[in-house]
């Protein structure tokens, strides 16, 4: 069970990145732009692979080359660090 | 270069296996349901390299378990054979 993030000082590198908190909820997105599908795709499978092994998934979608990522903890009902984790994370992966 | 689909009894066999028409485009968009994250994932997978195969991608969202898919094609600005055929080959990969 993820304990919702009160020192919410860990955002700001992500903000820093490219981050954005929703305004609907506490949640955090980003767009991802790759070259093609294959990168994008590639990106996803990577960042798949990673969130299984932390045991927390996306809400993510993909067009051809951009993808849409969006973290939040459904346990908690808002951000957790394990959404600071898996985006830190997909930020490695798609450099 | 495809070409809009004119013969639209292709798309019936597709509305049976629950397909659905969108009501502001011409497209067609089916939610896949998976056991875990892993099989939604997979799926996606199989997918993705029989949509470069064809050279022709969906728009695809996944949030743990679900895969939601819209295809179209963006050169015809509608439906096409393609996304029959992306539709039939996404059905046989989901069974």
């Amino acid at each position: 069970m993820a304990d919702r993030l009160t020192d919410r000082s860990a955002l700001e590198p992500l903000f820093a990145a490219g981050w954005a908190l929703q305004t609907d909820r506490d949640a955090i997105s980003k767009r991802y732009m790759f070259k093609n599908f294959v990168e994008a795709f590639g990106f996803m499978t990577r960042a798949a692979l990673w969130a299984e092994k932390l045991d927390h998934h996306p809400e993510w979608s993909n067009v051809y080359k951009t993808v849409d990522v969006t973290l939040t903890t459904h346990d908690c009902d808002g951000l957790s660090a394990l959404d600071v984790r898996l985006a830190q994370k997909m930020d490695q992966l798609a450099a």
